[in-house]
């Protein structure tokens, strides 16, 4: 893990969160970018090596559209930033954590991804990225 | 906000937890801090650029023994670094943020920190943090 990719919120309303993670970071989004395989709507903010990405649903079956049901508005998820994603996840299954992606999946910003369920971190959704 | 400083993580077991996250970092925790304060244990783990902090309660009427209470574990805060707290604060305060702490007081790991209030920032805790 060589550093934070970025942490994903989940959010109601992406143009509203837009306007006040602007204010937080004093600078707006650099990037809006549809995933329809998740069915989110997500943007981009820069916070020097790291990112901060907002998701919003765009269905009712979305995950984040369900994580809102059921914790209202919040963190979603971490995602470390990895060299290697194949390697790292075989190394993840031979210290015993249970992967919901046993092979990476392309991702939102150009990312090769896979995600670990939260029961075997601490309730802490993982996510790996590499740069595809 | 130069950068993510850390990422809040409340556990019900941090010698356990400290396992769960030296499997999943590779390396161990560099550090162990209670902080009488605010009612935690707190140990670090470094990534890179950015650390994350588990936090387990020192008594039940500590903020994360109620927040796992109604919660369960998980991410609790994110914390970004700051060079000027008193200025951010009080730039944030001019965005109309709902701030906790409208002055700096002491926390872990040797910072000045101030948090914001989740419900203006899209139910994310946000703390900030220089350097002491």
């Amino acid at each position: 893990m060589k550093k934070i990719e970025h942490i994903g919120i989940a959010v109601r309303d992406i143009e509203a969160s837009n306007n006040v993670f602007k204010a937080l970071f004093g600078e707006a989004h650099y990037k809006i970018e549809d995933v329809e395989s998740e069915g989110v709507k997500t943007s981009f903010f820069k916070c020097g090596p790291n990112k901060i990405e907002l998701l919003q649903a765009t269905h009712a079956e979305s995950p984040i559209a369900k994580f809102i049901e059921k914790r209202g508005e919040g963190i979603h998820h971490i995602a470390f930033a990895v060299d290697n994603i194949d390697a790292e996840i075989e190394r993840l299954l031979g210290e015993g954590f249970d992967l919901i992606h046993k092979t990476p999946k392309a991702g939102a910003d150009n990312k090769l991804i896979a995600f670990l369920h939260p029961k075997s971190t601490n309730g802490v959704l993982v996510e790996l990225c590499q740069d595809a």
